[in-house]
């Protein structure tokens, strides 16, 4: 890797795990603008096949872990960790749903690891979804932009605007230009090309992005993800499997709420904490990371957690997406299943969908067409908002 | 007690705490039925009313668990954990949601339990609340009907009509008559009258019960809770104080989801199952219990739920209650503060609000007029739905 080391184990983390959870299955459903069936209905198939991946009796998981941010507003539905659990079968199983915003996914994820970790349960199930279709866009843009604070909400601050005036300090800062920033973008559109889960198969280059509407200068269309409908889960077990997946750390943080808080626009203090807790837990740092799936719910959030997370120096993320290091076959493979720009972000389901690429990457259970090559550890980092809180997961294969 | 012993241990429970997490500090708002703050500030004065009392130092909480059900869809508003965080000055706190319906209080203690029982958490917050006078009747209606099964919602089924359809047998099969059913509402009434964070402090009779509108029969308004605002919390630490409250045992567990699933329509197994785990993991039974906050949002619940946990002989909770056993000075009070009947239920404050009840009567910081007088050990259970998922707390008085 060529990122810069940073010293892990300065921040509370939780005491190592001397028997860490393993993932039993992964399943998800394809991503798309608009899904044909219910919020419910997508969560059970991403459940099912989870479940049959998993190669385990359903009936023996005990705790449903449910990631949404906004059923009852977009959906008109409530209840779903019970209607899930009670459709399943599971009746008897502990049951709740998490919500963490657009890290809704990951915090369940974090749920149902912690349930397994402390022994509370030993065969636990987290499901995220969301079907953003089924909301007008102006509900949609209100219920998002209503997770900002309240005073900078009323004075017009949405979640785009803040990634317009991140990427302007950026790119003003370190030197990078705006065919740069459009990189990323291209780079995980690439990346989703073989991905049948993807929103977007769709190849695009610099000019396509440059020409793409404005949103929040310098920000335009192509820099943003989508609204998504789908689901993710993931069976987490408390018996390895040899040669399996194992969860080697999974620690979350907030940071601040407000963007008058700040003391440097392009830090995202919630990312670094929760990354250096989750290093100081796995006990490595982010030189033996092999791939990463990284929140670019506006494509210089992946700059910006990549080096809050080690992966990158200091104002030189952008290097790396020039230079190809964070393609497929780069260096460090940064959103090798394209990301929240391609595959799609339907909320409450991209932190788990990040779970499941890496997965089926550190598995090899990807056609050779879209693998990073052989891996042996991946982080995936989910954000709330624009990082008010963050969620960061470890996995490793168990060799 | 006059309670019929039921057996603890038949179920799976979290292992036996050596070392219980304790109560450091509650607080909660006034319910009321149209409150003059913001969800998000009702969330606020209750937590800080919580840290007050918890003589602790607030920049020691390290986790915070919000309980709430549907701020997107009654208050558009979004993000509540992480706006409470940052505003508490709780930056790099971990953070996040629980949502189970009418038991997102209960779920969200219970994630706070468990962060401080597995030793991630030292010190951990948890709040719930609910503002429900933001969404119109229809609205509200519609949200919490919804929480249902889909094709049973489709053909009408909504909670006041299992409520009713309850009633019904409940009142044929065991002997009871309508003006028993009554009683229970009658008693709650009585209770909130000294209760200064009670929606109604006023006394009703049986005649008041009867004469009040139909909603779905045998239930008339005064059988049911009513829509309220308000918030409460409590903090939960690792180092109990001598005398102080601790939390002996949280647990839960999924019921049926659809009607159609039931056995028995007197059923409820959520109930049974959580109350049973958490008799096993406190190693005391029914009989220990000196007070109990049962989720009476219909006034037949509270009879049906007494049973399934083993404080009423099946059949036998109508009797208790003529007979004055669950009134304060009884043999086991229930709801001393009112229950959800005339405290109120806003939703995601209910489960917290009991175990802040609980706290106050154990250590005796209530007025006489309201006090149960000395009580070791309180249980409250939290209800989703109408049993689609229970949480059950025991609480003790650490001498």
């Amino acid at each position: 890797m060529t990122a810069q080391h940073r010293e892990a184990g300065s921040t509370d983390a939780s005491p190592a795990l001397a028997d860490p959870p393993a993932i039993a299955g992964v399943g998800m459903t394809a991503f798309t603008g608009t899904a044909d069936r219910s919020l419910l209905d997508l969560l059970f198939v991403a459940a099912e096949r989870a479940l049959d991946d998993a190669e385990r009796d359903p009936a023996d998981v005990d705790s449903v872990h449910v990631g949404n941010m906004a059923a009852e507003a977009f959906n008109d539905r409530s209840g779903l960790a019970n209607a899930l659990a009670g459709g399943l079968g599971l009746i008897g199983a502990t049951a709740r749903r998490v919500e963490n915003t657009s890290a809704s996914g990951a915090s369940a994820f974090q749920s149902a690891f912690e349930a397994v970790a402390s022994g509370r349960s030993d065969l636990a199930l987290a499901v995220g979804g969301e079907k953003m279709s089924s909301a007008d866009t102006a509900t949609a843009t209100e219920i998002i932009s209503r997770l900002t604070h309240d005073r900078e909400y009323e004075q017009g601050v949405t979640l785009p605007s803040l990634g317009g005036l991140a990427a302007a300090a950026y790119l003003e800062e370190h030197g990078a230009d705006r065919r740069d920033l459009a990189r990323v973008a291209v780079k995980n559109h690439a990346n989703a090309l073989a991905n049948e889960y993807a929103q977007f198969r769709k190849r695009i280059d610099v000019d396509d992005v440059l020409d793409s509407p404005p949103i929040a200068s310098p920000l335009r269309l192509y820099d943003c993800c989508p609204t998504t409908d789908g689901a993710a889960a993931v069976v987490i077990a408390s018996d390895p499997e040899d040669g399996g997946v194992i969860v080697t750390a999974c620690e979350s943080a907030t940071g601040t709420h407000a963007v008058a808080d700040r003391l440097d626009p392009l830090e995202i203090e919630s990312v670094r904490t929760a990354g250096d807790r989750a290093y100081a837990a796995a006990g490595f740092g982010p030189d033996a990371v092999d791939l990463a799936c990284i929140h670019d719910a506006f494509s210089v959030l992946e700059w910006l957690e990549m080096e809050e997370l080690g992966l990158a120096p200091t104002g030189g993320a952008w290097r790396l997406t020039r230079d190809g290091e964070t393609a497929r076959d780069g260096s460090i493979p940064v959103n090798p299943g394209g990301g929240l720009k391609a595959r799609g972000h339907p909320l409450g389901a991209t932190g788990i969908a990040q779970v499941v690429e890496l997965v089926w990457q550190l598995r090899g259970d990807v056609p050779d067409e879209r693998s990073v090559g052989r891996a042996r550890r991946g982080l995936a980092v989910n954000v709330a908002g624009f990082g008010n809180n963050a969620v960061c997961t470890l996995l490793e294969v168990d060799a």
